[in-house]
């Protein structure tokens, strides 16, 4: 599979493309269904996600479907009171506060306790093109914290950090759970057919690098070095980590995901040689005139140019409201650009 | 003045210190006049601000007093119908949506229509200690376009970064009059007797290096530009920007302000000598406790021992909730560290 050599640093005729959030509410097939379910049940039931997950592989042809899920699906199992709530996203009815909270929360057997996404795995991967990688995902611990700490998402986790300050012990404890379930969640995945995993660190970046490496890091390396033996590609995306990349360098992922805020050959720069990246045009850009987003679409290509171990993607999830012509050409001008395929000997 | 030789780079005893947003919420005698009155009516009272911009310093004998006011405020005499909603921050009713709109902002005349600030840093400054800085304040065009665009702070700024990337003329239309306006407005407060002023870009980060150069920084450049002949040194404190810390090395501000993301040894490095630095400790730490307050207060002295040109302050505004007793030790641990003096030949 092209996805797979790319994040390999194989060579590749061009690069792979997919898109964060593609299996969404952009495409009106999505919405059809959408409509007839809620959030939840959409997730719990194999045979819808697999049809939102080959939705926009159907229409754009990308090179890697993500299965159709959320973040966050794991707390439930965990003891966690997992809602989403109209407008207002993924709400958190017992938010982590205690010592004893920490202690409560359950180890789960993802076996029984999430057999739906192991289900939709595996008739997703039986269904998509040989040539087609699936991807598999979790949130980070980090990033899981922050909603369970704070019960809720978005806003600038003034309340989290001021909690791990305050919390120290806890937060590990938190940490460490977060991390051991993670682990199983990921082979759980990887068993059912996933080909590829990444892990979202969506709120990372409001850390201070001294308090990513202290609080963070560790906990994300493990989860790294304890998937290394499941023999597929690990995609590290932080987002807002631009003062850390550095570390980043150390974590033994495959594959760097690289939001739209960080320069791309800078980035590459600082992780080496060892790392392919993932990356990363501002999603907004997609609602500027169609020549931008070429124009824009082919600078973050020339960039990469003759360079292999990179995966063509957005900075950050599309949005809702994306023209949906617009997407199209992006994946197009991937496709098509005239790229390099380096020295044939 | 301490704090302005510090902004120039010569050497101080030990680094001067302030807190952003020190005249606020978290001070009981602030909230007793709060109490009083609406935001926007303390602002227009000048002596009212002078009792608020002091109180910190009374308390605390800061090296620096800011003058308390916001942002947003010359954007009324420009024809945007600012309000600060409840619980809401904030708030423009007739956001900017078209050229025309851009083309129908006033150009303030700031002796008349702020007279209330200039009268306040005037009144402010006679009363304040000859030893201590007073500073006045401005938002970038940029972060002022968000408000004005968005009709509201907050969120992930997707709909600006929208916006702009669809309507690119009109909003270098909208940066260039922020600009002018932004020049005048802190000439009016260096006249007044401002001995410093601190330019908040408070949302930069949210947009790519790449887009912050073409669309944003030329604008901030040009402020700087047109302010050199006061004589008074420019704070520049983008919020968010490690991805483009180098671009700010151009600025020609005497000082940057680090959020607590940037690490504050690696940018130096990146800024080169020609910078003095602010900031950088994160708001939350205040929260944990004490003992902790001192040992994170003193790593970030730790990195600027013995070197010219720096400035201890928080990371970002100080938060409502902070307790006193911890505001009390981060200054008192600035003040008290064994700071190195350096060659005394």
């Amino acid at each position: 599979m092209m996805f797979i050599d790319a994040c390999y640093r194989k060579p590749t005729p061009r690069p792979p493309v997919w898109i964060m959030r593609q299996a969404g509410r952009y495409l009106p097939e999505y919405r059809e269904i959408r409509a007839k379910h809620s959030f939840l049940e959409m997730c719990g039931q194999p045979e819808v996600v697999r049809e939102v997950t080959l939705q926009p592989i159907r229409r754009f042809d990308m090179d890697a479907a993500i299965i159709f899920s959320d973040i966050l699906l794991p707390l439930t199992p965990m003891g966690l009171q997992l809602r989403f709530a109209q407008g207002e996203g993924p709400v958190i009815d017992n938010p982590i506060t205690t010592e004893a909270d920490v202690a409560a929360l359950r180890d789960p057997d993802f076996s029984k306790e999430m057999d739906f996404l192991a289900e939709a795995l595996k008739i997703t991967r039986a269904e998509l093109s040989k040539d087609k990688a699936l991807l598999g995902f979790c949130g980070a611990p980090f990033t899981l914290a922050c909603y369970a700490i704070q019960g809720h998402g978005g806003g600038n986790f003034d309340y989290v950090r001021r909690w791990i300050y305050s919390n120290q012990a806890t937060f590990r404890a938190l940490m460490k759970k977060f991390t051991l379930m993670t682990v199983e969640y990921l082979k759980m995945q990887v068993a059912a057919g996933a080909n590829a995993v990444q892990i979202f660190d969506s709120w990372g970046g409001a850390l201070s690098a001294y308090d990513y490496l202290q609080f963070v890091f560790p906990y994300v390396k493990k989860i790294i070095e304890r998937t290394s033996m499941l023999g597929v590609p690990r995609i590290l995306f932080v987002k807002n980590a631009s003062h850390f990349r550095s570390f980043l360098r150390t974590s033994e992922a495959e594959v760097i995901g690289l939001d739209w805020t960080m320069p791309m050959e800078e980035s590459r720069n600082i992780l080496g040689e060892d790392y392919a990246i993932q990356g990363n045009l501002d999603p907004m850009i997609l609602f500027a005139d169609k020549d931008y987003v070429v124009r824009r679409t082919k600078a973050m290509l020339e960039v990469n140019y003759g360079k292999p171990g990179y995966i063509a993607n957005l900075g950050h999830g599309i949005h809702k409201e994306t023209p949906i012509e617009h997407v199209a050409a992006f994946v197009e001008t991937v496709k098509t650009f005239d790229h390099a395929t380096g020295p044939d000997f």
